[in-house]
């Protein structure tokens, strides 16, 4: 097995990362700010708390990645740690949306520049010790997790559409 | 980059693939026969018809990664090629349940021989010549495809839970 195959493996992993990402933002900019108010389905969450939720858990990834701070610390508040309909305010639908491209287009351009070594090593949120029992605790682990997690959400944000 | 650190990052591709199918078997167990065959939400997809799909798409698996035939051929009409409520009739959620946990099983139980060559090798629905220009188009893709795809219906699915 080569290095090669081991740089083609990273980038199919960033493709499928960029393909989520690219489905979610058809769909936010595709979506009015009216159909974003709703709710996905009958008492469940609504478009503007998932595209927060996916914003903030996308801001969240630069430092668990030693990429630098989070760009939108306050929205872990809100978004993460908060349910949807907690009482928090939420930012406008608008600047929701331009947070999340920042964010996505900031960490792309991370992103080009890590190499296949960089993607191997442990994330912040791991010690020394248990990196060194579990190596798959790694920095492409994390993004495999957010890739699915964009995914389960995007299946819940198309149910907006009319 | 060595050759143990290829397979680190296949496996971790197969525990992603892993963990997206235990949220839905364990949602399926969860979820009543009644509560699968509502839709997940108003004018959506029914439970019923998602879990024959993820069961179809997945029994699809066999052959587009060469390691055999789909087991239920016939779920492809009714699950793929055909959208929900087509008139078609379905197999009781009984019979769906099983299948899909005999589709996974018995993949899971081919993966676990697959080498990191094997997952690098191309797909048996791309030519040879389409296969040297563009590598990625191997069977670990396949794998990550289908991964995101379960992530997304599970995202539906959750909402049949009371």
């Amino acid at each position: 097995m080569s290095n090669q195959q081991t740089e083609l493996i990273v980038k199919m992993n960033l493709i499928s990362w960029q393909m989520q990402n690219k489905s979610f933002a058809e769909l936010i900019d595709k979506l009015t700010d009216e159909q974003l108010l709703k709710e996905t389905a009958p008492g469940r969450n609504t478009g503007i708390y998932l595209l927060g939720h996916i914003t903030a858990v996308s801001g969240d990834m630069f430092k668990i990645l030693g990429l630098g701070e989070n760009m939108f610390t306050e929205y872990v508040e809100i978004f993460i740690k908060s349910p949807d309909k907690s009482g928090k305010i939420f930012p406008p639908v608008t600047d929701l949306k331009v947070a999340y491209h920042e964010v996505t287009n900031e960490l792309n351009s991370q992103f080009s520049k890590l190499s296949s070594e960089d993607w191997f090593s442990k994330h912040t949120a791991v010690s020394d010790e248990a990196f060194a029992k579990e190596p798959h605790r790694n920095k492409l682990n994390v993004l495999i997790n957010r890739t699915t997690h964009i995914s389960y959400h995007v299946g819940q944000m198309v149910y907006l559409e009319i």
